[in-house]
């Protein structure tokens, strides 16, 4: 048996603003902040030792991972980071608020942007200029996405950086965004295109597996949290 | 010409208490962190934008490291974490106090011990238990070091793992410690086994190297710093 935690990064200031973010970097607010130290926390209860740590290139994230390795006392363990694990990229939706797009675009369209599998936002004219994709092959750069197309991006990174690691037996923990592991929980889960429409990760709640560490099957799975769940 | 920036983490609990350090895994104090800021803060007004950051394997570093990078706003550049950038290990002086030891083993030995390139302080009984040393061959784990001895695992990682990076033109942050610096600093300088002795590297103060992008020798070297040097 081997574990896998996946966690969404803190409250950030896009969040807190009902705003689309996607691979805009936005800060953590002071409750994300705070929420990072509590995920840290129930984490350090759970006394799991991690072999590595996997995050976005987003500083939302890359905070949250920080706060947790030092509460958890694991900040020297490899931190690898990557696009792959961003967040679905939302093309011009992009800095928009939630409700604003809803007037706009009208409820069903905006649902469909939102949850179905399949559904592609309005596209970006040209891709940012930022260095920490300049490695990155053009053609592999997003536009926009659906959750689909941010799957195909982040699955590969599941397979060729994190399974071969929970095979070997290292405990994985995964820090980033809302819909990049949404993607992971599906692929992991092995729940259908439709079925993950109602599936929601709440920010700073560390889901914990339990898998076999020949197959990856999931044996168990507990989310970790100190007060209810309150709504998106 | 390409940028080299080596960094000294700030001030730790055993630099305020005045005691022998080493491996051994202590907080940064509130100074420390406010020195990590004000480094970040110098950093980015140099507006240097780095390939990779290296740190060792212990907090007060790594924590320095997260500080500034996120000041220079580049949090998302690979981070590479490894023992070969430990502080040199002060054997069973350890968690002993500098005035103490002077008191113990008489002033002159422990100028030795902390001076002398050569010197080696009295050895632990037996290596710590560490997870994070796990993949590290035996032999090679020390129970106390002399600056030379820390050397002979410093200087390998810079020739693997810094230098070609700085000769492929890409900007390179090393945060590490007073010792260990002192190492790089010295091979990096070709100061003398006896010159090294009157070199201090301080808490917070970035040491900002221009070097020939295919010689790597130094052309300009300066110290970023807001206030005046105090002593030890």
């Amino acid at each position: 048996m081997v574990k896998l935690v996946l966690l969404r990064h803190g409250q950030s200031i896009a969040n807190q603003k009902n705003e689309y973010t996607g691979w805009s970097d936005v800060p953590l607010t002071a409750l994300g902040e705070s929420q990072a130290h509590s995920a840290g926390r129930l984490l350090r209860e759970e006394g799991i030792q991690f072999g590595d740590v996997h995050t976005s290139v987003l500083v939302r994230v890359i905070k949250t991972a920080n706060i947790v390795l030092d509460e958890i006392n694991q900040l020297w363990i490899p931190e690898h980071k990557t696009w792959r694990l961003n967040e679905r990229h939302y093309g011009a939706l992009r800095g928009l608020n939630k409700d604003y797009t809803r007037q706009i675009y009208g409820k069903k369209q905006v649902a469909l942007w939102r949850r179905s599998y399949y559904s592609i936002p309005p596209e970006l004219d040209k891709f940012d200029d930022d260095r920490r994709y300049a490695n990155v092959p053009h053609d592999l750069l997003p536009l926009s996405e659906s959750l689909e197309m941010a799957s195909a991006r982040i699955i590969p990174y599941w397979i060729d950086e994190i399974a071969p690691r929970l095979k070997a037996g290292k405990n994985q923990l995964v820090v980033a965004h809302g819909s990049s592991l949404r993607a992971l929980l599906k692929y992991l889960e092995r729940i259908s295109d439709e079925g993950i429409d109602g599936v929601e990760v709440y920010n700073g709640e560390p889901i914990v597996y339990t898998l076999d560490n020949q197959t990856l099957e999931v044996r168990n799975k507990k989310v970790l949290s100190y007060e209810k769940k309150s709504a998106d």
